[in-house]
């Protein structure tokens, strides 16, 4: 079995509810992908293994999705040079925004590509891992362009009550 | 004259003192890049070539800092597939909050990999392009990697005063 | 077919559930107005025509309306001189500070005049392009100060359970 | 002695370092203004007086610049039907966010039409009522015109250290 | 009709439902009050004649909740130096830290004394104006002494479920 | 020696140099006062000491600064029925914030009388302290509508450079 | 009756919806504890009474929950040196940001061991507790590991719709 | 060589001028510790280590201070089941915000003791420390409580200028 160039990883189950819209525009634009559960917290060794084999089992893009103390994005840009995309999921009390700056405030060394908090911000992930495949792979470039024309011709000219 | 593959743009001259980490940063990868002002609001027109134009000229990463009202780098991701990395600039009285908020919130069909506000965002941003580029260069590879061994192996055992 | 003084856009048809606040209060007023989708991000084209167009076609004041990484007002008031009232359109995760400071925050040069986030807003920013047409319309400078006059009459002296 | 369109009223002293950003643009494009202390707290009858007379003394726009519990621009707001233009001053503690808040979150019926905190705020609320202003003044809107396309054409295209 | 010590007022009849707190308060105190809607902006003149009239009319305290570009309590601080207790009530899109900054945040000269954001506040109001007229009121001052110890005797000593 | 009316108090010697403007106001009115470092965490048994005794002393007012988790105010208030008036002392990381929400948001039953933060509340606490103690002495309210009076008096027309 | 090593206690009957996570997990790990309602404002000599005799009474560690203005942890810390746990409770206005930075931001000497806002705090306060009862109970520890291991094997490795 | 019962570990050596604090406290009040630079990102296998050996290398309490997305406190608490007390430090734009959401908001299961923000946190990080291990040490106690004492004696009754 070959490893799909792009892993949707989440910090817990609870995350998938967000995540999904990553895997729906994945699915959408022919993109392969697996999507597995490796909480930086409760499993680090899985973290460990998943960010140490990335190279060489052919990933292309990490997609990581984790709320509050969201360690996830950031410990895997640790662990590989594959590109990670963070996902801050909304939280109760805080709205994502601990989520966010657990992600975003990266030091100097490893990046992550921060995305909106929330369900847009998973979706945009997928679209962002379309963006970097395609540098690669003309036929999903001209998928994305045309999901992109699509998006665009789908939006009315008069708003309707 | 070819086009190299990473295009830093900047909102604003004032943005340079910032944007500079990234530039300092893609070479010290030996990664060509081009340095532009492309403001938002002030040159319209100049984001909608810079835009419209990327996918032809060959660039394969897109780098925009912008501060405030940071419009730059999610108008640049409505013109174009290729990759936008985006860099909120610190500001006066918010502390580039505005710049983080204006450049992250993109809703679902744009997407921009934003880094941390300030200038470890900026040499992150470089540090980002690098590793896309190199899912498809084995000697951009090789260097990052050995970057990353080299900031790892800096690190000393003891803090000194 | 004559172009209304006033132009409401918005970045999409869900922004219109708050955006309507301004076209009732237009209605109320007698002012002419169109609503109009533009999304800054998914038809930028549109948005440039717009803009382009605005002072020929006769437009006086232009309404946005726009959430999150809302670059809608700020990008209309880079491509036209009519002037622009900006709507913060509340968000789910950040209430619309998202939408606030994207807006709020132009650069020296592009001014945007923001409003109170959601549906306030969007009744005020048609007051507000009300007292700017009634600088040089007597007949609806009287209907503002009736409006006025009407909203002031109407409050109680004494609350009720 | 005749009315100036604009005028300039400010909270105290102290916002004038801020406010006189405003005054230079407005000398920059030539329309006339008056400058005034007008404090909502320490004179507040002086409110009272400038609003009330400010429809007949032939003012066609406000700008009102203030800090902290900034009640200036509002309460001028309710005061007459002339626009006010809100500029919230920067202030120590919380950075003008306070000022923000009080400026910005008007109740439905009473707009303040606010510009970024700060000096840009300022200079953009010159601009706002030149664009007004311009609605009615050919010429004014030449002068603005010809301002944005000098402030357009005087961005390099490429940064410099 | 002789004048109550307390005087509640707000800027709408919607601020009622928070504001009832204190006059419930108030009535378990026996401290007589009267409620008064006196918005800031849609009402200046009643703001005016209330706080002009305050001192003649014996007041002795003021209360004044507001939401929003929450002038109400500061304006009433500026006509009278009757004691204004502030209640910030809680909003929708900035849960009631616009309400705060705008009561609390006065210049020198002008204080209000600023209560807990919501019907906390609101109660609390209430009892902070029993304080200041227990000061001449040895009754109303073992009233209040009671009032606390029952307050203090009510509290179990184990959580039940 | 009788006990002076006000009592100031605050955390540490370093906030004196916010709360010395309560103390130069106070004197201004010619109002006496005591001034005290009371330590709600180093020196709990002297604020319980302070606040038992406080009635029975004969304080009217007692005006409270404190930085961080400013536990003092509103310890304060559940000791004694004497108005407390809170003075929130900017802080390094959080500017005041942290402190401002330790005193305001006090439960119901013990108000705080909550100022602005830094030294314009501190200048505040104390014409707070003067408007309740003027509701028993004429005297000093005649003082204070002068303290008023020329305040109002001392503010320009015309902004000077 | 033997006191039990943890004393789990908060503000209000309120706060037992938050702090019951706690006294569950703490059955789980077979810790004895006892669960207390104590004041810092409504009994403030319940809380004197408590840290004063926290040490001769055996209690290992304290666990405080509040909300708001939550004077309890700190003042707790301040009378005893006994390790005090602060569990922030969400509240309504300020979603917690209150409760938290008036248990955190802590002066120099009175540390309090501040948790993540509402129940997931709660329940890692318990699990804090243990950690630090497992320093002088082999058996603790034990099952400390064990609770730890079997959470990381609880976690799926692909999630589920 | 024996282990000392306290490690002070941090994200980089810019941070020992905040952790230096909570060295000398520990000096202070006599304990031993060691101070090692263990950086998330740069150093993971460092952190792993660190984690896994402390229960054997006989650690009872660990100091972790970091800045940013903070994540060195909360992944060693995930390695091990020493008490992990956690210092945010500062940082540039967010003031140590993000450090401290980053620290404080660990999902159920792996506590982090958070201190406050900046330097008050790293000197009551020891200070906690000092408690936990006093639990074990009547002589640490003594000195602990005898630091306590001092501190409270040396609070002056009168502020001076």
């Amino acid at each position: 079995m070959t490893t799909p160039p792009v892993g949707i990883i989440m910090g817990s189950q609870s995350d998938w509810a967000t995540m999904r819209e990553a895997a729906t525009l994945l699915e959408e634009l022919y993109i392969p992908f697996e999507a597995r559960i490796v909480s930086a917290h409760r499993t680090p060794d899985r973290l460990w293994d998943y960010g140490k084999t990335a190279v060489d089992r052919g990933l292309q893009v990490i997609i990581a999705g984790a709320g509050g103390a969201a360690h996830l994005p950031g410990m895997m840009a640790s662990k590989t040079r594959v590109p990670v995309i963070g996902v801050p999921v909304q939280t109760k009390a805080l709205s994502g925004v601990d989520s966010l700056y657990s992600i975003l405030q990266m030091p100097r060394g490893f990046p992550v590509a921060t995305m909106a908090i929330g369900s847009a911000g998973a979706a945009n992930a997928a679209l962002m891992a379309a963006g970097i495949l395609a540098l690669q792979d003309a036929e999903l470039a001209k998928r994305l362009d045309d999901w992109r024309d699509a998006l665009s011709a789908s939006i009315p000219e008069v708003p309707h009550d």
